[in-house]
């Protein structure tokens, strides 16, 4: 018997170096794209899609070696199969699922797509810089083509009712359109109810003092500020992340080099200020998986709803709290040489909090957020179902951010091709934007149970221990269990947007005295 | 007959497709070393390190894949043979050449150096922070052995005359020690000729105002000013390069991606400013490989040698000539906001061209700098035979600097240990930094005769008809020819000292007046 078990070991020991593998060539490629996007010289996007390709390539010969399903059979027929233990058994779960999905995908379509979806990106860039949708709209339309392809076959491996279903559980697994219109329909209106009584106020915030000129050099040090307040060490010989800039603000890296963007705008430093908090967000939970799980599939993050629950959770329920600005607004004052002194702690924290319907997701408060989310997820939907083209695209959106947020989208650059998402090939990602959210208030009762005090220790500039339990809670848990379950876990219930409601309308009534 | 040829240029494409994908793996292998140098935060180093083991593991696979001399056979043995091109037949000879002797490595021994390689320069790092030689020389014999171990195996493939030779020929192939020995023999001559008369020269140059602080602001706007000069784009939306920072300056890339890095000191600018020119000399050479044949083996440099020939050109013959300056000395009062504006021009170019005898190697001005390489040459070259060892090292070292540079090294730090290229066990690679140097000079005599009005267009800032003939006549060879036969193409003889030697002396009896 025992040998018998010393052979499920060694097979369960050898998958683990070839899962192994497959990690670090996936943080190779993450190098990669993260250099792509912040310093490759621009004409180096040429060769960088080759590369790319390249990457995608290999990745998917380890991914489908086929000592990986030999493995995988002797572990799952294994009469002791059941000794393993449970994270055991979730590591050849994920292996198997990933497995079944790679192979299922062929070699041709996977690089394929690769350097299309890098061809696309570069485009999108392009054509958003000339506000020229109908340059970008063939290179979306090869993608959604390639990305349909993919989902065909995803659906049948996954057994999802739709195409779109298995291109969501990419990045949430298990969700299901189904389940997220039923939530997003409680979530927007909910938040249409706020949103309404925050613009029926008679007392509306002023922001005009956020438009005052922060220079570079001044938010760069704002940004050191916010990473050590995250304790997200960008600076000491034993820093594990970096901060560089680039158009769209984003988090990579794994465990011990994670890195975060930003993006300045001298007559707007807030923007860069809540896109630092919100990457920090992610960036900790990255570096904070258990280090013991380091090159295993449940050493990674639960789902991408999960990874922007933690994301949001530092930027909007601890970065535009009250209590932070406590602690943070004289700092502010002293970094920016006191061009902020002559404001009351209030009146700040009611203009960063200011609700107002915008054409631009990234600059969205709080309250109309997910109501941008709302409309790529509906927009979406449609589009991989084959009910709408490509070409419907402007048309649509523009509609829908008519008459969801009634403002008017004067060109696709600042509307349609305002996101990189689907230049990207990240369909079904969005609704993971609002899922987070959802989360995160969740999240929120779960801790102020835990850590009645949480708030005190904002305004002192503490964040130590809110951080300790996102990690005991959150980020220790690695991807051992599906979102659902982990949710569960942590708030002993399943998804609901009440909490998320609660939060903003105890919050805003606060902000608007309504 | 056509199909015969038909499945010769089948095989022959085939055999191209792999050639490519192992120089797309080189690529991303060169980014990712790029980051580590410059970006990565330094926690990330364990998982750097494994992630370029893997991509050591993947290339060795591919290099030695059998169906690599599956193709060959099939084409060197084809009937047809003889019908390929000459640039065809090149293409073959390196893989074929590379193919053989990377088989002919056991992995063992390749897997065994790496590692051994990885922990000379930590300890090379210690040692040398410490000024402690006896730490570094276990780590450095260990090294020594493995690479002597693999010079007898290269040996037999190559079929040279010495193991010394057999490591020569990884970096200059076909060039012999024996060759080196005796051209090296006559620079020494001239070299210590035009050191002696300038030590006497009655007049020495006044350095002084070198020392005068430059901010590392202003000092990056040298950087960018260079750059353009050189036609080196790092700026335009059409960029195809970078300028970052690092402790020692190197180039690294492939035509659209070529990046250069530098160091700045705030009291020594030209230290950055010369060594932008050297870098962004090997710049344009990767940059201006013939766009044709992009991946093909002849699509890249000749030679170390000619490497260092293109960047020795463009920091010395054209960055400290007097012409150069002519144009650039009033940019520089400019940009430093006329920090140097009471200095007349002789008087700058005098300084920039002293002649000193040093330690160091890098440091070391046109007249001294190869008879640092000349000792490197001689003492490696004893090494390799068995003649002396590692032990030795610090004493013969010492006393080639008191005879040859009549200068006392106080300390292995500054001695033996100055440089990191043995611990990295770059054997063999020393004498091509005094082959780029003679080969610089006589390209020289060939630009003089193709473009006698060269130094006037430099005075006027215009580097563009300098840079379009070495384009066409060295950077567009790539590595069709070994850089012999290269040598001949472009000078019409063979490897010569004299008119370097000539350049030197015509050069410093101006700026001595001897």
């Amino acid at each position: 018997m025992a040998k018998t078990t010393g052979a499920l070991t060694s097979s369960y020991d050898k998958l683990m170096a070839k899962a192994k593998e497959i990690t670090i060539l996936e943080t190779i490629d993450s190098v990669i794209h993260w250099d792509m996007e912040t310093k490759m010289p621009p004409k180096g996007i040429n060769l960088r899609s080759q590369q790319l390709a390249m990457l995608s390539q290999i990745e998917h010969k380890m991914s489908t070696n086929p000592e990986i399903e030999t493995l995988l059979s002797k572990i799952e027929k294994h009469p002791n199969y059941d000794t393993l233990k449970g994270l055991q058994k979730r590591n050849v779960y994920l292996i198997r699922k990933n497995y079944d999905e790679q192979t299922k995908l062929p070699e041709e379509l996977v690089v394929e797509t690769a350097r299309q979806q890098a061809i696309a990106i570069d485009v999108w860039k392009k054509a958003k810089a000339t506000k020229n949708f109908s340059m970008f709209q063939p290179e979306l339309e090869k993608l959604l083509e390639l990305k349909k392809k993919a989902a065909e076959i995803l659906m049948q491996v996954k057994g999802t009712a739709t195409l779109y279903d298995a291109l969501i559980d990419i990045f949430e697994p298990k969700m299901t359109a189904e389940t997220i219109a039923k939530i997003f329909g409680e979530l927007k209106e909910g938040l249409v109810s706020i949103m309404v009584k925050c613009l029926n106020a008679s007392k509306q915030p002023d922001t005009s003092f956020l438009r005052r000129r922060v220079s570079f050099g001044i938010q760069r040090k704002i940004s050191n500020e916010l990473a050590k307040f995250t304790e997200y060490d960008v600076e000491s010989p034993k820093a594990r992340g970096r901060i560089d800039e680039t158009e769209h603000p984003f988090t990579t890296g794994y465990y011990d080099d994670v890195r975060i963007t930003t993006h300045y705008y001298e007559d707007n430093f807030t923007s860069s200020l809540f896109s630092v908090l919100h990457e920090a967000g992610h960036a900790i939970y990255d570096q904070n998986l258990k280090p013991e799980w380091i090159y295993q599939p449940i050493g990674t993050s639960c789902s991408l709803g999960f990874h922007e629950s933690q994301s949001r959770f530092v930027e909007n329920i601890i970065g535009r709290s009250r209590e932070f600005w406590v602690y943070f607004f004289p700092k502010l004052k002293e970094l920016t040489d006191n061009a902020f002194s002559d404001l009351a702690l209030n009146d700040f924290v009611r203009a960063i909090n200011r609700v107002r319907p915008s054409k631009i997701r990234v600059e969205a408060d709080e309250v109309t957020y997910c109501l941008h989310v709302i409309i790529r997820f509906e927009v979406e939907r449609e589009l991989i179902a084959g009910k709408i083209d490509v070409a419907d695209l402007p048309e649509i959106w523009n509609r829908k951010y008519k008459e969801y947020l009634d403002v008017d989208v004067e060109n696709d650059s600042e509307g349609v091709m305002q996101d990189t998402h689907w230049a990207s090939g990240y369909f079904g990602y969005f609704p993971t934007y609002a899922l987070g959210n959802i989360y995160s208030g969740q999240i929120l009762v779960a801790l102020e149970r835990a850590l009645p005090s949480w708030r005190d220790q904002i305004a002192k500039g503490k964040f130590h221990d809110v951080k300790k339990w996102l990690i005991q809670n959150v980020h220790h848990y690695g991807n051992l269990y599906d979102s659902a379950i982990l949710l569960e876990k942590i708030t002993g219930g399943e998804i609901n947007a009440k909490p998320y409601l609660v939060y903003l309308n105890e919050k805003y009534s606060w902000i608007y005295g309504y």
